[in-house]
């Protein structure tokens, strides 16, 4: 028979079995947390009708996209959360409760160029809140302490979590009469970072044509650091020149009020008027997450306050608030970092059982009481020499062997291996499983993630 | 602006936040049941090569692939799970053990033509253990320990697993020289439920030119049942007239040894010499499992073993042994049947906080000291009247509701109440927290599906 070579599609993420232990361990983390906050999971299709998925149309994304047809019908894969759940929102607003708390963790697809930690198939970990007509800012204050949680989870704690708002922004810039100019303005103080505030002020008076005075007032505006208070008492200076100004520090500072309550430290939080992302979608909070040490990676969590969710497909004003995290690129990026915990859990079972006779009833006796008690058993079967069945274990990374052989089954117990330590020793059928326990749940405080 | 109608395409489930949440419930107490018994979890891509997908060719599969170009790349969406893990192992097999034991929850899609319960995007739930060069029996006789596992945590008690074995029927047929009309044969005596026995006789002699003598011998083969020792005695009848049936008695024999051992009731279990498998592809022992008030539903999981996993790609001989559920056809009928415990957690959130006061920092601590413990907490925020207030809380179905007026904050406690039995007291934040737990942790036991 001609044998086809088998390959995985570059720009398309498959894991060894260890590693997909791992990401599903952040995965559960990240559930969980979310489900803390009274969010409920949603899980739509891959696939939506072309005219659904590109309502919104034109720009890079529509290149990108994978769309096929299949019979008559136009079909796209989705390429990201947001807009299944529009449509969804608009769909089913009858059945549901507003404000309408959902999260989301699926796979998007994007056919970009393929370059190394590029993803065409990766996942999204989405939280988002809609109101029916109006939202409460109370809803942006939370979000940071979702971000919050599901990253001191992971088990990071330098990070923080940078929050501006987009009314502050577009304010500042009408109380300078430059309300037009403001989306590119946005964009050339987004690039401080990367060229510094000389390069900034050349853009505007160069090329957005600003005077030096405006790009003057613009970048020490930029400029206003400090802790949070310290922040938000320089924007005071600012109050009673612009309404949406006023609204959007009013928004601001409810945000930071509400924040300790919801036990975000200080440290991990900033209001940063250099945020300003770059969708035009946003329109009131912004967020993006740091890690500290690790400022190449950019933003691990971004997102923000929108007014209008589903304009495409209802009259129906559905305001939200929400973040993503790109999982699958944090993963990767997390794995080139070393910041994978080697000590998290990686293996199929907790207890491998070695039988050491023909007949195997008592080895699945064993393996069946084990698993009465939650302990995640593998009973290994085959006719194979010694050395291949520790080789095996060894390469399965199982912290403990159980090795019955007749002697042991006439004596009513069990000789117990830490692969970890090497010591072994025999124990009764319960004094090991005890043992076991106590690892498991031990490595249930594991992080996923460790700082380095 | 026009808008475009939402819709959701034919063939492809979207759940309303209730049934997801019972959907997901489902999903993780399968995925911790394969978990016990040592299978690794795989997430594979959901598009691959249309070479590698079609490796195999032909037949029905190929006109109901999703498949398209991207670029200068044929693509196409998985049809299954066993195609894109033979590929895995294939191509990763230097880096994995073996015997490989990997499950995968995930969506496939097929174009088939959109009837009621049919589904072109649905969830598989598939387990399988993958020898290098052989497998043992052994591993057979483990997967309807597994089965018996997920269906009885489920919920579900009247449910029997049915096993038989290909070379069993292989030899028996050879013993009658029909060795090259078996896979016709088979396909008949599967139909044996529908067209009775008599329909059975005039297939096997009409169309498929079988003597009398013949088919009577196939039907009373067929015909054999009673408990497993009594099948399995009458087997041994047949003994020494053919070596591939005697080992397909020894592998039947092996099995129903060790199934006891392995914690499978004998009421959820049945040799039974009617169950074929359509396809090819298996070799030994096959697996259905039938719901016992439900026979319309046909089999729930199935499975069974084969000789070369990935001949396809590899000239390595790699058998293997492996069940699958079709998860959202089974969750579809399961709703039909009204089968889908109402009294299951179908609310987003544990306990819903309702502040009656502007200022939420009291609302605000309360909701962070509920989730620190573990409970699903959900801050209302909007300024809404208490009317609107209490239908957003039966809306979502909330076990808890905890209300915190000026009244309550000032005396350090909080209205608790209890939105099944509609009482309500004042307790403190940490008797109501208690109270809530104890609910939830009753929850935890409560069944997905319920039989009737």
């Amino acid at each position: 028979m001609e044998r086809i070579k088998p390959r995985t599609l570059s720009g398309f993420m498959e894991l060894l079995p260890g590693a997909q232990l791992q990401m599903d361990r952040i995965m559960e983390i990240i559930r969980s947390s979310y489900s803390l906050y009274g969010f409920t999971p949603l899980d739509t299709p891959l696939i939506e009708a072309s005219e659904i998925l590109l309502a919104k149309g034109g720009g890079e994304t529509e290149k990108q996209i994978y769309r096929f047809t299949k019979g008559d019908t136009d079909l796209s894969l989705r390429f990201d959360l947001t807009v299944p759940l529009a449509k969804y929102v608009a769909l089913h607003y009858a059945d549901l409760a507003f404000p309408f708390r959902r999260f989301q963790i699926g796979k998007v697809y994007r056919g970009e160029r393929a370059q190394r930690g590029r993803f065409r198939e990766f996942y999204q970990a989405d939280i988002d809140v809609i109101g029916d007509g109006q939202l409460d800012i109370a809803n942006d204050a939370e979000i940071p302490a979702i971000i919050y949680t599901v990253f001191s989870r992971l088990g990071l704690r330098r990070f923080q979590i940078r929050i501006n708002n987009r009314k502050v922004l577009n304010g500042f810039y009408a109380m300078l009469g430059l309300t037009e100019k403001s989306g590119e303005i946005m964009r050339a103080v987004d690039k401080l970072e990367k060229i510094g505030a000389d390069g900034v002020r050349a853009v505007l008076t160069d090329e957005l044509s600003l005077t030096a005075a405006q790009a003057d007032d613009i970048l020490s505006f930029t400029a206003i650091h400090g802790t949070n208070d310290a922040v938000l008492a320089s924007l005071e200076s600012y109050r009673g020149r612009n309404p949406l100004f006023d609204e959007g520090l009013d928004e601001l500072a409810t945000v930071a009020k509400y924040l300790g309550g919801f036990g975000v430290p200080q440290e991990n939080f900033a209001v940063d008027l250099t945020i300003a992302r770059g969708l035009d979608y946003y329109t009131g909070t912004v967020y993006e997450t740091a890690l500290l040490d690790h400022p190449e990676i950019g933003s691990v969590c971004s997102g923000g306050r929108y007014d209008n969710l589903a304009e495409y497909y209802t009259d129906r004003q559905l305001p939200g608030v929400g973040i993503s995290i790109g999982l699958t690129r944090l993963f990767y990026v997390l794995g080139e970092q070393g910041m994978l915990n080697p000590d998290a859990p990686a293996a199929p079972a907790d207890v491998l059982i070695l039988p050491m006779t023909d007949d195997l009833s008592a080895a699945v006796s064993l393996a069946t009481s084990l698993r009465a008690r939650g302990l995640r058993t593998q009973l290994y079967t085959e006719a194979k020499k010694f050395k291949a069945k520790m080789n095996y274990a060894d390469k399965l990374g199982v912290p403990f062997v159980l090795f019955l052989g007749e002697d042991e089954i006439n004596s009513g117990v069990v000789s117990c291996k830490n692969m970890r330590s090497g010591e072994q020793e025999k124990l009764s059928p319960d004094a090991a499983a005890d043992r076991i326990e106590a690892f498991v749940k031990g490595q249930l405080s594991t992080a996923p993630i460790i700082e380095k």
